[in-house]
């Protein structure tokens, strides 16, 4: 049974296959470039070189189409006719307040996600698209919707409610939804199993760092509260988006130097956070590199995205009650050791006991790592996610009849001998 | 010697005549309606009837030039003439990064304080207003200006700069100044007396929570970060501020209902925090009586409120290390046994536990009580605050050559065996 991830945005469609019975993945890759020209397909398979092609993919159902062509080819392919897909899994960005899980897609649920594309006008159309587009090239295939707001709706009214006229909630749906859903339910199962508890009994912050960044506050397994919001601007500060700043902040700029809304908008989502401190970077290895070349707004940046994640892991233990642990995550996550470090740093006196060395070697994108001490309180752990395996094992359990929300569903990455292929 | 306080508003101005002496509040009152018509004044004299009197005040100066009449006045008054007064504090509510303690006002500091007037447009023209006018109605009097800013400058870069363009910052001074300094000062330097320990050796979590509402990481004394930002609109939920919101709401409303900037401006300043929530009131008392009685938008707000207060006092205590006490001043602060109750349930993981009978008692404005346990590790008092009295010492002591910062100078209030009158 081979189900097929499909993640549409507005100029790239990324697919993964996956073997389920197996329990691999057969193929992955990216188009990009999708409607504003120069497309190409960049196709991975485990054990071959990776597969790069141009193609002119004008519209997301010409990159599916695309992309069934590639993984059916009898050279490049992995399978040899679609009737071998079972189903595919979209990832849908916003799904409001209506879903709480994974769906089956009917024409009620596009109509659904139809009405909170407002939401996310960037994100909910090119989804949509996708949808329409596998449907209309695999028509007998059930298609799936994944959402990233989905593990965050178990947040109580009073995390998700804002102090803003209470219309706007009611009549713009204006509230908190968070995002990365699939990634904080991922690492939070994961971290239950290594810390030999269920997932029902277990309170952490999960700190999902990449590009974008987000942290949840996980009470007895479920979100309590997230930091990105309505949109995914607020919150942690991000490669490039502004998280938390004043909300005075973009009017008192617009004031200032006459910018209009979609000015403002742009500025916030893309010229901000990291890239805004340092005027030059947002990836923050090269923001390392030039901090310990002496580089001070590098210095600052490390400096205030560090800072800021510690505000965070308190304001979470407060919410959770007894802290089991607090997971990294994401690129910078997974990958940056003086991040980690420099948050954990300082932190004894909330039980965090760092271990340096640990932490050292907790440095590849594949390996779950303890990076406090034995005698630690509250424990930290990197664990990588896996935002395709937690879309991939929904959608089999849709397909077997066995799914329920994940509250009442074990993943098989939840079991303590779950081995990460 | 005759210590005058002004704090000037836009239609009001308020005074307080404080006998250094006598260590006491010889007269207080406000001239309220001022420029707008229909002005008053209300004239409290200790031991006396309130006087109230109609009187038209088309400028800030008209409503000075009344209150020195009162003040002198043979039958209301409390000082024969105005040669008695020694100097006149005036409350300056944005001193931008020059100011980090008190000053005499000379033309220098007049135009540094115009400088910084387009980062509070509301407030600091109405405080030049009473300086010019305190100046010409007194023109041999010193004037001194105690800001509200002044406390917080002791923040690290990494707490202040925000993560936007960083241009903004030093082409707009974009950045984090806080306010409601001299009360942070006041309950920060009374709970190191209370603790029995030096400012300088205090870690404390300071709320002030009125219709304006703030808080405050304090480490060895100092402000090291603080909730209100740029301008008095980030942070806590308040009466009718907004506080920390998706800085991408704003925009996304003025998109979505064709708001202005200002519009926009005024819906988060005024129609939103509690009021926005409850729909019809920002007193938390009102809030509290209709919570009780069952209204469940009442009753979202004060949890809200609570919510969001548990996460500040989290966040500063991962930034501050080991904390010595939390602790409640203003309004709300002091007199909601309530709020006070239902933020510090559910703490006693971060070493915070409440006695309720104490903190059942502590509901009146004059007394500082401690409402935890003898046992709980980390300490929570109710302390009133005392802007005032800050203000009246920063004067005298700079007229008695004695001033330094508030790191440097040992006010009267600091003392354990201060007792307030």
């Amino acid at each position: 049974m081979i189900i097929m991830a499909l993640n549409c945005g507005s100029s790239s469609v990324k697919y993964q296959l996956y073997d389920w019975s197996r329990k691999e993945v057969v193929a992955k890759g990216i188009v990009e470039r999708v409607t504003i020209g120069d497309s190409f397909i960049v196709h991975e398979v485990p054990g071959r070189d990776a597969f790069k092609e141009e193609q002119n993919c004008p519209t997301h159902q010409a990159a599916i189409d695309l992309i069934i062509r590639t993984v059916t080819d009898p050279k490049r392919g992995v399978i040899k006719d679609v009737s071998e897909i079972a189903a595919v899994g979209h990832r849908i960005v916003h799904g409001g307040e209506k879903f709480t899980r994974s769906v089956v897609i009917d024409d009620q649920v596009l109509e659904a996600v139809k009405e909170c594309q407002h939401l996310a006008p960037l994100h909910n159309p090119p989804n949509i698209e996708g949808v329409l587009a596998a449907r209309a090239l695999l028509p007998t295939v059930p298609q799936i919707a994944v959402f990233d707001t989905a593990f965050h709706q178990t947040m109580p009214e009073y995390a998700y409610i804002y102090p803003v006229p209470y219309e706007w909630y009611q009549k713009h749906q204006v509230r908190r939804y968070g995002f990365h859903g699939t990634s904080h339910l991922y690492v939070a199962k994961r971290a239950a199993a290594l810390l030999g508890k269920k997932p029902a009994d277990t309170n952490l912050v999960t700190l999902h760092i990449g590009n974008g960044v987000s942290h949840c506050a996980i009470k007895n397994g479920i979100s309590i509260d997230t930091s990105m919001g309505l949109t995914p601007l607020e919150g942690a500060i991000m490669g490039t988006r502004c998280g938390d700043i004043d909300p005075a902040i973009p009017l008192f700029m617009m004031h200032k130097e006459g910018l209009s809304v979609k000015d403002i908008d742009t500025i916030l989502n893309k010229k901000s956070g990291i890239l805004g401190i340092t005027g030059r970077f947002s990836d923050r290895r090269d923001v390392a590199r030039h901090a310990e070349a002496g580089d001070e707004r590098c210095k600052l940046a490390m400096r205030i995205e560090v800072f800021r994640i510690k505000k965070y892991i308190g304001a979470y233990m407060a919410i959770v009650g007894k802290l089991d642990a607090v997971v990294f995550t994401a690129g910078v996550g997974e990958m940056s050791v003086k991040v980690r470090e420099m948050v954990l740093e300082g932190m004894e006196h909330l039980g965090l006991i760092l271990d340096r060395e640990r932490n050292n070697s907790a440095m590849t994108r594949k390996k779950e790592t303890l990076i406090t001490t034995d005698d630690s309180p509250v424990k930290a752990f990197v664990i990588p996610t896996d935002e395709e395996l937690v879309l991939t094992e929904d959608v089999a359990a849709i397909l077997n009849g066995t799914y329920a929300d994940h509250m009442n569903f074990e993943y098989a990455f939840s079991r303590p001998d779950f081995v990460r292929t």
